[in-house]
């Protein structure tokens, strides 16, 4: 494990970082690098971080391993800043909730971008800030490697041991393989929420939220979460998202085409094979 | 409140309804009909009912309130059977998801469709069967109330003590107001997070089944939900819910053209709407 950990944003990812590694005993030096005080402060109010520096990457140069957990439209100038500190020591990773464009900003703007370890930890919350994070956010959670093809050997090993050190299971993709699967499961599932809320919105009245209960508040969880960062996951991850939701679009079509024809044994069909894959999806899911 | 209840259907919502009733203290006495020994046998052991009878409306005879807890499928068929035992002083509600054509059938087959006063709790739960039971499954949600346009007055009072007890929150609507609010804030989420477990399997291979974390969960919670019970559903408000997918299908087309156009700001305030919506919703919903 680094004896000093870099931190670049504090907010809900962020300080689960810090509070996570903290709880497994880690006894090295963390600090957080951001543009706004008041997150950085509440950071370290909750020990997250035990120091920060604003909106200086000097402390890049004594660290072993740094964290980019900023906003997606953030990683351009933030890989730029860092560049000039970055040193042959320093391994790299993030949180970015798409890779495609992650990966190519880390080419364009790093001096060595074999030494940056692409990193998707799938967990969040539709709170966001560092007060609502917690040391077990990412704890069993998936954890998506998207490395470059070339890798240097010790900034992958020493990426891996921090996911792994915070409890998270390791799966490797590529960055357009984690960009499609995490459209399917991650950015559809959102739009879906959204698109749900609008349409009770819709709906003309207040009757259909007074009897809206428990299944319309976990179908629509999502569309409460962080406005800018669903923006900017969004837009980086158009043409992914744009796929799924032509899927969705036109299972909605062959649903409309069922229900016309009224004929249940193929709707009871339809229903239960949804039924037994998300059933047995959870068997082997113990985190969630 | 009554001396004695007839529970047609000791499933999630019958059995709850009995254990509801008996956490208040209720003393009168709860008996159960249904089709199947060992769902009845289930209820009585639980103690969600005293007795109960297979297939036997005899029971109807001496009771006060009668709630119809059974599948939308079985309607017809139970509300005739329980037409040969009715009395001018039995009040009848019922659990059904959908109420114009549950309404149309108590019309059709009560001798007094006055005393049937339809009732849809907003409540459930993925699991089934009264082993899925509790007494505080219908404790401060919703019940949207339906009543005939010329209720009998002490079934209305009788049904409504009955809800009341139960803890929930009446409202009250058309049958045709009620399948429409329904459609928009129940049955199309559940559709929503069917068509969104489809999509996912769809992607061909595991990873995206590897990749997905709580947002899928949550989104396709409803997925699980009972099949067949789900298939009478969409049938029996068919008209609605083609309307409310209409609605799904326009808003991913809305969204596609969105993101083609990769224009920041109207997708940041579209967000911004919607959480704005929910969350204002969820403001006023402590049962949530």
């Amino acid at each position: 494990m680094p004896d000093s950990l870099v931190i670049i944003g504090t907010g809900l990812l962020g300080a689960s970082i810090g509070l996570g590694l903290k709880a497994t005993g880690y006894e090295g030096r963390i600090i957080g690098i951001g543009r706004r005080r008041d997150t950085l402060e509440a950071a370290r109010a909750c020990s997250a971080i035990d120091d920060f520096t604003l909106d200086d990457y000097a402390p890049l140069r004594d660290a072993d391993v740094a964290v980019v957990a900023v906003p997606l439209g953030a990683f351009d100038a933030v890989l730029r800043a860092m560049a000039e500190h970055d040193h042959a020591g320093l391994a790299i990773t993030d949180v970015g909730s798409t890779k495609t464009d992650v990966m190519h900003a880390a080419a364009t703007h790093l001096p060595d971008p074999r030494r940056f370890i692409g990193a998707h930890p799938m967990a969040g919350s539709e709170h966001s800030g560092p007060e609502a994070a917690s040391a077990d956010l990412l704890r069993g959670k998936p954890c998506i490697l998207t490395p470059p093809s070339d890798p240097d050997p010790d900034a992958l090993a020493a990426v891996e041991a921090l996911w792994h050190r915070l409890g998270m299971s390791l799966l490797r993709m590529t960055p357009i393989e984690h960009d499609r699967a995490t459209a399917s499961v991650s950015h559809l599932p959102h739009a879906a929420a959204v698109l749900l809320v609008h349409a009770a919105a819709g709906h003309g009245d207040d009757q259909a939220w007074a009897a809206a209960s428990t299944g319309f508040r976990d179908t629509t969880r999502l569309a409460s979460s962080n406005p800018p960062m669903r923006r900017d996951i969004m837009l980086a991850n158009g043409d992914a998202l744009i796929e799924a939701l032509t899927t969705l679009r036109d299972g909605c079509d062959d649903l409309i085409a069922r229900l016309d024809a009224g004929d249940a044994d193929p709707l009871l069909t339809w229903l239960e094979a949804a039924k037994a894959r998300r059933d047995a999806w959870l068997v082997g899911r113990d985190d969630l």
